[in-house]
């Protein structure tokens, strides 16, 4: 069977990612290096996202604010470790105008100090709360931001890795290290929930190693999700930063017995990043598949018209179809053939597809095609779908779900000796469940380069364990 | 009568409007040169307009889409009179990374041509439509990105103007002249809309002189609000970039003739400065006062605890009003005490305040106190104040727009001569109406210059006669 895409996963699954995503119409390239247009229909898939997270913060008492995108280097300065984590690869800004020279613009007006763009906020969102904590009443202290962040990677793809990204960014404060631990905790089995429910994906939860950590962080939790080449994804993290952005901040607090005392911070954020993952979990050679609760349509409409006199019925049929239904539904009346609309959705991944023309309209039948289940012709009343398309999309929702879970079931093998490791990473790409106790033996350590794996994650479940896989 | 500001409108009107921001809770300054953290409160005023907008213009066929903050000179450099509008208040990246000497960060990695941060978007948005757009059927092509943009400002205040601010930019593609000058009337509307029935305010729409427009269009269309000492600010602006983008950005488009043709491009955009805008025109020496419509709170529920032994009974009755309104409200449970709460929340502006005590409760009655008309006291059933207050907020709103109407009424001279206009002007601060004829008058220039007035519109409704006025 010939498919809608090019380039099938097996053929090529790296040219496959980016052909799913320029058929699907989700983002493309600009002449800025590494950073990504992201187009409006992948613009509709982040603001779903964007607007299930927002509800869910507002519930736990999480407030939004904006601190600004640009740090002053002092500031970056105030934390070593995290200097070393950001410094490589950050954006500077040295002069605050242009002036033309020789029909060019160059920088002028050098800046005393430099600025750098935020690849993430600790620094400048704790020179805010060093002043709106005094007491241990003003704790605990919940704050979110929707910003751009910019990372200047050498190798960018998009969505997965990109010189500037989307995302939001909670910032905590506690008075103590239990609550803090508590809520960097809260907040993975919250993204937890919108991987599992909407996004449609199973992941293994569980902590960073050491060296894997967010630098300055005590504690990384992290949801590493299994891609469908048997590859990791990060999908989010979540930080107990312990005292360490305190201190650098001057992040204090009254106590209860009027003790003055460094407060504890934590920090979690999920990214555009994400909806790589996204891609890469559901999507198929026909192109991309997309989880009901994020398609920016769960229902489109192709009118098939033939006979001209009969178009105005069949709209009428077509609309008559959307406002009996209850969810995201569109009419496409784009110039195109039907069939070009039919593969153009095909690989847009809209959940149910329902192709009407006259004899749907002279019946009252309905046509309907499931992305998931492509082959799968379905004809049906029109009363008998409006009685049912919602449980249709229930069921695609929870069939994505399962897929990815079966995924990770089949992709995870449990491994008991560093040889072992060795003869089968050399052949497959999985995820490899080895003992943690193999952790620092410099053979595990070569057999990792040498195949180009890392630790993921210590499963919260299996805490003498370790998840070591190839990664994104 | 004591306020519940240190300062007043009329001791000094510049510190005044800091303190109202300040107390309000609002924003605050940074390490960021000129740059400002809008605190929750802040920002749920903007989610509020944000929410509303969007809404508005997914209903206009506005798709969202997002374009890289970073802007290659190369691009700014296709627009000759764009570069001379920005180029002097532009941030420029220039390294990729920063390197430690002698224990502080140094850039590093200089990059082989800088970015800038856009100051808006035209140039880059230029470069994807020119892909997106192909034929007159892609048209017209209408998208909206919500983002922050940066102009290094020497003077910074905050929300009027700072170095980081946010807004929507919408940019549209048209096949002809006549389709894009309606569309960015028609955008204008939207935002007068915005104004009059969210914001409260009353402005004047007109198109910007020749001299005043935005650097690049064709017709820049503006609505100019009056503060209430008497200055102008330019609450938002709509262009009619004629082909100049289109031309810099190669958009072209196929005819219905096969014929090869520069496209017709729009922009417009409202920014955190109407933020501002808001606290100008509203706010009294007793703090910040917000319409109903944009309140982050409409109403605020003060409980009053006397006995503690009463103190479930109130919380109880003050949980039963609020599960009772449809808007929304906060039943503010934060340590403090009722006086300081009340004060508090007259500072921040809640439109309608109610202080529940054990009297209160007891006899079934609520006493609250309107936030515009803070000396009338109002004691009134329960019954009867549910019954009410919708219409009760309702009246609020449209109270705060009829008194910038009658403001700006009291404030529009009109003007017949220069010598008139010098006399008058040196001694207040109001907007002029003026004869547009004496435009190019060396006479009106001297008087303009003498007393700081700039020209702010050629009203819609009277074309032959020209605003100006002092500015913001």
């Amino acid at each position: 069977m010939k498919h809608a895409l090019n380039i099938t996963r097996e053929e090529n699954f790296a040219d496959w990612y980016q052909e799913v995503i320029s058929k699907a119409d989700l983002a493309e390239t600009s002449s800025t290096k590494g950073a990504m247009v992201v187009k409006p229909y992948g613009c509709a898939i982040w603001e779903n996202i964007r607007n299930i997270l927002d509800e869910k913060f507002k519930s736990l008492g999480i407030q939004n604010a904006m601190f600004p995108a640009l740090i002053p280097v002092e500031l970056l300065e105030k934390e070593a470790e995290h200097v070393q984590g950001f410094a490589k690869e950050c954006v500077v800004i040295t002069h605050h105008r242009l002036v033309e020279k020789d029909g060019k613009l160059e920088p002028d007006g050098e800046l005393e100090r430099p600025y750098i763009l935020r690849p993430t906020s600790e620094t400048i969102i704790g020179e805010s709360f060093s002043k709106w904590v005094k007491s241990y009443r003003d704790l605990p202290l919940l704050i979110n931001q929707w910003a751009n962040v910019f990372r200047w990677e050498m190798r960018t793809r998009m969505f997965l890795r990109t010189s500037e990204f989307y995302w939001q960014e909670g910032h905590c404060v506690f008075a103590n290290e239990k609550e803090a631990d508590e809520n960097a905790r809260k907040m993975l089995e919250v993204y937890d929930d919108l991987l599992q429910n909407y996004y449609g994906i199973c992941g293994i939860k569980g902590q960073k190693t050491e060296d894997e950590k967010f630098a300055g962080a005590l504690k990384t939790y992290t949801i590493e999700t299994l891609m469908q080449d048997g590859k990791a994804l990060q999908t989010c993290t979540s930080h107990n930063l312990g005292q360490n952005f305190a201190y650098a901040s001057e992040i204090k607090f009254t106590d209860e017995n009027t003790k003055e005392q460094y407060a504890w911070t934590t920090s979690w954020g999920i990214s555009t990043r994400s909806i790589g993952g996204l891609i890469l979990s559901h999507s198929d050679d026909d192109g991309l598949v997309l989880p009901p609760k994020l398609a920016p349509y769960q229902v489109v409409i192709i009118p098939i018209v033939h006979d001209e006199n009969k178009k105005s019925q069949i709209m009428e049929y077509c609309n008559k179809i959307k406002s009996s239904l209850s969810c995201r539904v569109l009419v496409d009346e784009s110039f195109d053939t039907p069939q070009n609309k039919k593969w153009n959705w095909v690989r847009k991944g809209a959940p149910l597809r329902l192709e009407i023309g006259e004899r749907d309209m002279e019946s009252g039948s309905i046509f309907f095609v499931r992305r998931d289940k492509i082959m799968e012709k379905n004809n049906v009343s029109f009363d008998e779908f409006v009685g049912k398309y919602q449980s249709i999309l229930n069921n695609i929702q929870s069939t994505l779900l399962q897929r990815t879970k079966d995924n990770l079931k089949a992709k995870t093998i449990r491994i008991e000796s560093i040889e072992e490791l060795r003869n089968i990473s050399k052949k497959e790409t999985l995820f490899f469940n080895i003992p943690y106790k193999f952790f620092g033996d410099s053979n595990l350590t070569k057999v990792m380069e040498e195949n180009a794996l890392s630790f993921r994650c210590i499963p919260f479940d299996e805490p003498d364990r370790v998840i070591v896989a190839k990664s994104y």
